[in-house]
């Protein structure tokens, strides 16, 4: 996926974001603000924009000197998360389909997103997701996908939602899973710390795979290794679609749809909630 | 007012908005935007947003050719607005206070606001207003200002607006009034074509200034004679206001609370209605 120029001020919006939570300079600030508009200034657009994504932060890491800026984002998504945890047991026990149920809570947990929204409201996202229709719903291929696979790559997406992959884990308690998270901090997508907050380590083997200035390193032999060992992949939300969408199957996409070039690429309005089966391996 | 960090995401969101309005070529808006940001990587945050604006604006109708990238937005703004004419004057003969209701349907009119936010929805916006209590209310003050007052500067903000601002100068039809507008077009700000569209000058004497790169030229002998030739000023917008906030009064801001500076510098939320008495003269 290429760079739109809509993409443009969601980066600047991220990137004040960001520079807020990574110092109090305000010296820092502005200097990180002003390279990084230089650095958009001159960016090829032919690029996707993962990999934009990835120079932006660099740059907010380098001139803050933080190497992790949304480190207390994180903590605090995933307190707020975990939070829940025994709502969405209950919400699972009480239903006619667990499995169902426990997908749609998996990709409410998407909506947790710091990079994309400043805003959420977990209770409501949780009661409004599990009412809501999947607009793009393979459930029926997942469900087959799952009875027959005996291996899982799960590939996670951001802290706080990984404590809602955690209750759809659990559903899959009798697969063998690896649950890939990133090597290392980017934005506020889930590391190694959070999927060990959260226990995820208790259900399947946590892996990570680096994310490099191309964005999710799909053609390193360490993720085509995860993938060979796979009988099938689940992948969360919109920056692993993006990466994935081209990949073999049986793979499955749960994510909302929060960006309106994702929603032309995967063809579901903004605000979708979206289970949909990628291509025959 | 200083540029704060969090203006400039807002600018490049205006300027993609800008850009895909004033030319269908996308070397152009490539260009044009390469040109923002860099001028933006360099700009001096010490200066008022009005001023940055400004350049910001010059720049994409230079690089575009395009003089008047709002002008089907606006023509859009005002034709849509003009079909609620009537429900306006409906609303205003049913009151038991006219001006207040015509004064609040001023400030629903401030809520369409292109450069603000491409979404509105008229109705519910004049509905809701009228139910709204005003989160500062110096309406008794601005009756009785009124009621002194012979010769009235009404200092116009946008396209569209302009219509709803005609129901409030209609029942001041015994005033004297001017009506000032843009000199020529800058993003959806009305100017003499808009306000000749509303026909406001069959109310008023509709005169114009000139918007220099430091935003309204508040201090040219132009401006300062409709002010001296005034009892009372009327400020419409969060523009106006950044530029007349210290002005002398008697001067009443009438505006929608839409950005979070100009929530800081009012104290009042985002989304509150205003009727605000500046300084006195």
């Amino acid at each position: 996926m290429r760079t739109y120029l809509s993409c443009i001020p969601c980066f600047v919006r991220q990137t004040v974001e960001a520079i807020k939570m990574a110092t109090k300079s305000k010296a820092r600030q502005k200097e990180a603000l002003r390279k990084v508009l230089l650095k958009l200034s001159t960016a090829s657009f032919d690029r996707p924009p993962t990999e934009i994504g990835y120079a932006v932060h660099k740059i907010i890491k380098d001139i803050t000197k933080n190497d992790d800026p949304y480190k207390k984002v994180k903590a605090r998504d995933n307190q707020a998360a975990m939070k829940f945890y025994s709502y969405l047991k209950e919400l699972i026990a009480s239903s006619d389909d667990r499995l169902l149920v426990a997908a749609k809570l998996a990709i409410a947990g998407n909506i947790i997103d710091w990079a994309a929204s400043p805003e959420f409201d977990v209770k409501d996202t949780i009661d409004e997701v599990i009412t809501q229709p999947l607009t793009i719903n393979h459930f029926a291929q997942f469900r087959n996908s799952l009875d027959e696979a005996e291996t899982i790559l799960y590939i996670a997406d951001n802290a706080g939602e990984i404590v809602f992959d955690k209750v759809l884990l659990e559903e899959l308690a009798h697969k063998k899973i690896t649950f890939l998270v990133r090597s290392e901090p980017i934005i506020n997508d889930a590391t190694m710390e959070d999927a060990k907050f959260a226990s995820i380590n208790k259900l399947a083997k946590v892996e990570t795979v680096k994310i490099t200035a191309k964005g999710l390193n799909t053609t390193s032999n360490r993720f085509k290794h995860f993938v060979d060992e796979a009988d099938m992949l689940i992948s969360k939300g919109q920056a692993n679609y993006e990466a994935l969408s081209d990949m073999e199957g049986p793979i499955f996409f749960l994510l909302k749809v929060k960006c309106p070039l994702i929603a032309d690429h995967i063809q579901a309005p903004l605000g979708a909630i979206v289970l949909k089966a990628g291509g025959e391996k």
